[in-house]
């Protein structure tokens, strides 16, 4: 165990610095290819396992789709993968059929390149929708990239768009281990948004295991953050397991499948807080936890909706306890609610509540406690509905000009 | 005809300066008493008609309810009203019993002030969620407001909570009257939001058609408005009518019916509009038409899902035409969408449109010519689906650093 490493939760702990490169067997690097408009950065991002992966996806819910994640679904039908090529500064997304002929492209190269078959790549471009990949520049990215076990980093900085810096995480349990990075820091929503998440492990897995654990992990993180109620073509979060950890494949049963499960859920949490916590123009993170709910499902719809109010948002970066408009935004969930049984409560900086709004009715409080809660970087909130067993956490960021500004500039 | 009124569509014109006092036999006043924190101005109004009116009501979606609105909604169940009671300054939200209290005391003193039973009084109140009313202030406001048939305007004035101005219409149809007032520039998203409406008629009609027009006009006016996706639990549209301007009370196939329809659609509107126009830090109006859609509902989804998204309201207030975000909004509405078949066009100052997005692909246009759409105070977009007959239009502000200052600083 390095030094700084530390248990996360029991059998599992963290790695340091630890990213898609951590699990072993897997090499990553990425070069400067000039896809973005500033030619400074990496912009190409190539990921390779030196064994053959069980696989699983989990993709956006827009209608809209772009031509690489439509490539990489079914690519990933067949549950398998074993490299992933990534471009940023284009989505390669509402450009017709010569969008799907890059692609596809992209997959041969880099299938090429690694001497495997194409369809054992995933492909994903995140950046600017409607505009044509340039394919001279990702070849010679493709070509000139060189992969090490220490290159994950400079993966998780290529995929950057305006994200302010990498993402990434890793963490170890029971003699396999599990790396993520993630991109993404506007048009973030629940059900997914303009984000790329790739995770790694060493870990021998059943595919449907697999696939089972991560659309849990999904539920429980990517999509219960919101940035801007938006959700983009091209979001993708794809796992790759290539098991040289040895060992029987982990499955419903198996001594560990409660690890990896967990594993995972911390993964993709981790990277889901990195993400809202570097939204665009964000001051603060938010996290509403909701609990008491007469359905999981209500649980869900309410906490969202909290972190999802244009109202809620702007009153925590103005640290306005305007706690009325928390309460409207559970009332707005299409959950069910009673006052009589609803109450409020903000964490302050001391790790005591303040107790806004119990039974209906607003709580005598010191309205300059109230304001110390929405102080901290991380301001916290507790709603009790009151109707049953049911809880949620949602994280989100809030809302500032700085946003607006930022959006309002992004292609010109 | 007055100078300056004019022919809106067959056989309704536009009455200027036309207010809720425009339909004979209404009058309404409005008093400085002190419920807001701004002691200079306006915050209780009312309006009474000379002879009792068949009234409908819609009503938020929320399922947290203001006291007052709460109060009307069962006032309101037998079909009838004869007088309204506003106060701006305080919601009257998430008090608990006493708010049911307060709301019913209101509609006694002004059924006390007129004679009538208070049953046949309409409440509302605006504000912050979470404070008590202020009883002796609105008592004696109550009592000191004298009604008149020119103070529709002073009414429209004190139920302005952040709007700038007053919002009112009025229109004239085959010898009767109709008239609307309303309020609302923030938390105003489809499906209704901070905003109260009130529409007065002199016009003889059923009370079922009357309630089956309103529900018509108000999905295609103000459940087709955004400003910030939030909803409040006061949200109010009030009908009345009177009956003053004698005949036959219109009813389905009533010579009159499709005009007091078409009437009523249009002041709904029109309001809906204004409000939008005077949105909180709003520079310019987004008016989002969806052609072709496979459904109705589909039509509805992807007009509001244009003028709901951050991205497009950013882009439109940076004049940006960084129109894969339209696209995208489209394809995250739910909406059926397919890319070959979907087309974008921004209008331009010379009325003359600009095709950006055709057939799944981008379109050769002059970055200027796409630019300059996006400069007026009133921004127009047209998508066509190409997979049925269905259409829709739906109506948003832009989203500024105004928006998050106005926002963040509301109740400190």
């Amino acid at each position: 165990m390095e030094k700084g490493a530390g248990v996360i939760t029991e059998g599992i702990e963290s790695v340091p610095e630890g990213t898609v490169t951590t699990p072993r067997g897997f090499l990553a690097g990425a070069a400067k290819a000039g896809v973005r408009s500033d030619w400074d950065k990496l912009d190409v991002g190539l990921v390779y396992s030196e064994a053959p992966c069980v696989a699983a996806g989990v993709y956006t819910r827009n209608a809209l789709k772009g031509a690489s994640l439509l490539v990489s679904m079914e690519h990933l039908e067949k549950g398998s993968a074993q490299a992933i090529v990534v471009n940023a500064g284009c989505a390669n997304c509402s450009v017709g059929e010569r969008g799907i002929e890059d692609a596809i492209k992209m997959a041969q190269l880099t299938g090429t390149k690694f001497g495997i078959d194409p369809h054992e790549v995933v492909v994903a471009s995140t950046g600017v929708i409607g505009t044509f990949l340039p394919m001279d520049r990702i070849r010679r990215g493709i070509e000139t990239i060189g992969v090490s076990a220490d290159g994950g980093m400079d993966f998780a900085r290529a995929i950057m768009t305006t994200d302010t810096r990498p993402k990434h995480v890793a963490v170890r349990a029971n003699g396999w281990s599990m790396g993520g990075v993630v991109k993404g820091v506007g048009m973030i929503h629940p059900n997914m948004a303009t984000m790329l998440c790739f995770v790694t492990a060493d870990a021998a897995v059943t595919q449907p295991f697999l696939a089972g654990a991560l659309k849990d992990a999904v539920d429980d993180s990517f999509n219960m953050i919101d940035i801007d109620s938006d959700t983009s073509p091209d979001d993708t979060v794809v796992v790759m397991a290539n098991g040289l950890a040895g060992g029987e494949p982990i499955d419903q049963g198996h001594a560990d499948a409660n690890s990896f499960r967990a594993a995972l859920r911390l993964v993709c949490t981790d990277l889901a807080k990195q993400m809202v916590a570097d939204a665009e123009g964000a001051t603060k993170t938010i996290e509403a936890r909701v609990e008491g709910a007469a359905t999981r499902e209500d649980a869900r719809k309410a906490a969202r909706e909290i972190v999802m109010s244009l109202g809620v948002k702007t009153a925590v970066y103005g640290q306005d306890p305007n706690w009325g408009r928390i309460i409207s935004a559970v009332g707005n969930s299409g959950a069910a609610m009673k006052e009589e049984t609803t109450a409020l409560y903000l964490s302050g900086p001391d790790g005591k509540e303040v107790c806004l709004y119990s039974g209906g009715v607003p709580q005598a409080y010191d309205p300059e406690a109230a304001k110390a809660c929405l102080a901290p970087r991380e301001v916290r909130m507790r709603v009790t509905m009151g109707l049953g067993e049911a809880s949620a956490t949602a994280w989100g960021s809030d809302l500032t000009e700085d946003y607006v500004r930022l959006n309002s500039l992004y292609t010109t």
